[in-house]
């Protein structure tokens, strides 16, 4: 189901509900919200501007316009045109059921209802609807408009085309969804957490270690190896040459060994209750930065849009997903049909002909880029030039290509890490075997400047390895450059030699 | 205890033990390293490899110079004069106290002794051992070179001072040593990857899901917050403005709902084995782009890399470590008391300050030195330079520092990757907050010159962070060396603009 120019409906707007909001918004879906909570509407707002904030950084794809929220008391109203329902209320069965016969008496029979319950049984769940086969779980991570997962699961009467359904519309809001087999308690995610959280309270309840050790236990080591490859590569690659098969020989036998308390259950009364929360506090104070609530989630939310980030550089796990969701929102903003409407560049002005984040690995000690990355991003400024007005990978075979034999950099202010740039660039000269350019890196919320670099650049021949003239098609586009920006301003800094006068 | 100097021994060299060899070396530890097998050179040349590959990336901070690796198939050389000795052979704990013993026989009587295992007892290990207070637990994560956690668990008979000694040392190594409070089997991290593990093979053996979607299940939600933030600080966010007791609360009685089987184990026959060998050799296909085991191995360690530089940013987490260990890697390369030892070069030629081989990753797909690689040469001839005039890192916590604001460069020839480089600097002029200098980078077989780079700093305030005076002593030392140069010739490209003369 394309959700394009379709309405959604979120009936509860809890942290859950209003994750799910903003990721519907952010793909360009109207959406109504449903919450009789009086807290709810204020809430709900500070969820989504976190994740504007979060969502901002994630992707310099082009987004769609942001779609139209409305916050609504009246269910009816929340569901009577949407096409695409999902249901986030509190986690108690008779609440859930009531709230769905609700939904089902006002939404179109067509519509997609979809719960969030981590661990509720969707065939329980569906057995007093009307029309229980496009009822389903659809459990998201929190924060859901950033954690990529989705656990899709049927019940007894759910059909399977409407499975197909929900999984198209989670893939077009940028989510992965896993079809779970069997329906189970816990589905599958909540299972393996599940197992952690239960044996981090016994640690907890017998002092072996703290709140915050535990945390530090899992950040600072296997949660590292998780974020990336989960539980079982993990193992495979730590059992070395042997795989699989030698890993499981060598390290099962000690799943025997009494190490764990999971053959029972921790009492949660008031002495482990008061013993995790107080711990907990304590450990916001140490590695909480003094942050409140909002700041600890948005602190949450930069860490993961960067982890992301990372993880997209080398094409694994969620980096994967959040390449395949820029793809998609690249081919929504330039349907193919419309290749050929692709603007030119305005050619009078200076060329904006590379954009980045400042990347995590471009940073100093202070987190401010590092000066040879400067030169690196001005030397793809060159590239994207090169490259529109003809260098193509079979010029560079047959003829040659442009190479930097002088460079001018004049620092202006600093940028820190995973902050916005782009660059424009202005041509200054050119010759039979030479380019003149003046770029300049642009700070990408203000546009100011945060660098300058003057390039001569020399065409060399391929075989020659000799300056040589360019391909005349080459230098016909160049001269239209030229033409076309020879009333733009000779920069200020232009021609400019290095040195202290005396004074 | 310091290691600067001193010798370090790794009793076998597994994934563990060559990590561990790997992590020393690159802290510039001289190491013996032990191992019966005939395998096993071969495998720790292959893990050193992997760990120069991905430390190279890790961090721009100043790497001491690398530490000697010695082989060895003789015990008693191995320990001999090692002050810190890693144990980590097979997880059997006859053969573990047969080694002590054998390590006690021939290391010096106070040397540290420490063993990898995940999960036996200190205080059996160190049953029969002659001194068994310096005798502990330090119990490492693959891969040991770049994650930072390490639990340390002394037995009954080990010492405190010892023990205090082994977090020292462990925190030279970048590590972030986790006293576990309590001996436990599994201690603390182990524990937790043991009931996620347990719960994992559970669902794989009821045919719930494929070791694949296990694992899907874990690196697109949940595992992404582990990395940043460990299960309690997760759990504490998402209970919303509550905190902590408004998630116990909601979410407690779910931890007695039948969810999971962890009250028993399975039984890992054949069955269960076969399944989980193939499914995980189906995985590999499916997600390991094609990549042989030290291929995986490496995309791992890049991904790591790229999320510890990720958190750094944030400042959380394994960031946090990442931040502490640059620090004093800078602390290291400018040791406050060997200041006037450092031998003072001849002042009357242009300096030699920085010298290195083309790195692998600093070529194009020509194998030539890239473009942005030559400024971050230029970069780190300018902080030798200012190292030695005595800006170290007192001086840039209490005063400020030098700045780049204008380089030009001028590129002359092509290097090739592994080829030897070195820098030659001539200070051109100086005044009070200015620093005008010009580098050259030369062959390091010809001492021809491949590109120079005329350089302006600027000396900015710590607090200010605006153009401020240098410290009159610096200002002395600068003018030394301005005196000492006076008579060399004026570089012909220095004050240079760049342009294209009207022909």
């Amino acid at each position: 189901m394309k959700l394009t120019g379709k309405k959604a409906a979120c009936v509860g707007s809890g942290v859950i509900g209003a994750g799910w909001a903003a990721r519907l918004l952010w793909n360009g879906i109207d959406v109504h919200v449903f919450d009789p909570n009086e807290e709810a509407q204020r809430q709900l707002d500070e969820v989504i501007a976190n994740a504007d904030h979060a969502l901002a950084k994630l992707t310099l794809a082009p987004r769609p316009v942001k779609g139209k929220l409305t916050f609504t008391n009246d269910l009816a109203e929340a569901v009577r045109d949407a096409v695409f329902i999902q249901e986030s209320v509190p986690e108690r069965m008779e609440l859930k059921k009531s709230v769905l016969t609700d939904i089902e008496a006002h939404a179109p029979a067509d519509a997609l209802i979809c719960s969030s319950s981590s661990g509720l049984l969707p065939s329980d769940l569906q057995s007093d609807m009307r029309h229980p086969e496009r009822f389903m779980i659809g459990h998201p991570f929190n924060p859901v408009y950033l954690l990529p997962l989705v656990e899709i699961c049927g019940g007894g009467q759910t059909g399977k085309t409407e499975i197909q359904r929900a999984e198209e519309a989670y893939k077009f809001l940028g989510m992965r969804p896993l079809v779970v087999r069997k329906e189970i308690d816990g589905f599958i995610a909540d299972r393996l957490m599940e197992a952690l959280w239960r044996e981090a309270l016994w640690l907890v309840k017998d002092g072996v270690a703290t709140v915050e050790e535990i945390d530090e236990a899992v950040r600072l080591g296997a949660g590292l190896r998780w974020a990336q490859m989960g539980t079982f590569m993990t193992y495979r690659i730590a059992g070395g040459e042997g795989g699989m098969r030698h890993f499981m020989e060598q390290f099962g036998p000690s799943l025997k060994w009494p190490w764990t308390k999971l053959m029972d259950v921790p009492d949660l009364d008031d002495d482990l209750l008061d013993k995790i929360a107080s711990q907990s506090d304590d450990q916001v104070q140490s590695t909480g930065a003094g942050l409140d609530f909002r700041g600890l989630e948005r602190r949450r939310d930069d860490c993961l849009v960067s982890t992301l980030q990372a993880l997209k550089v080398h094409d694994i796990g969620a980096g994967v997903e959040l390449s395949r969701f820029e793809a998609a929102l690249y081919a929504r903003a330039h349907p193919a049909e419309n290749d050929s409407a692709i603007d030119t560049p305005d050619l009078a002005q200076p060329l904006k002909l590379y954009e980045t984040v400042v990347q995590p690995d471009w940073v100093d000690y202070n987190n401010h880029m590092t000066e040879s990355r400067y030169l690196q991003v001005f030397g793809d400024a060159s590239d994207g030039f090169t490259r529109m007005i003809g260098i193509d990978s079979d010029y560079l075979e047959a003829t040659g290509s442009y190479f930097t034999v002088e460079t001018h950099i004049m620092h202006l202010a600093e940028v820190a890490g995973l902050e916005p740039i782009y660059t424009t660039t202005q041509l200054l000269a050119v010759d039979e075997k030479r380019l003149h350019v003046f770029h300049r890196i642009h700070h990408g919320r203000d546009d100011s400047v945060l660098a300058s670099a003057e390039q001569m650049l020399l065409h060399v021949g391929r075989q020659s390895r000799k300056a040589s003239a360019a391909d005349p098609v080459i230098l016909d586009r160049l001269r239209n450059v030229m033409d076309a920006q020879k009333e733009l301003p000779r920069p200020d800094h232009a021609g400019r030699g290095i040195g202290i006068k005396a004074r």
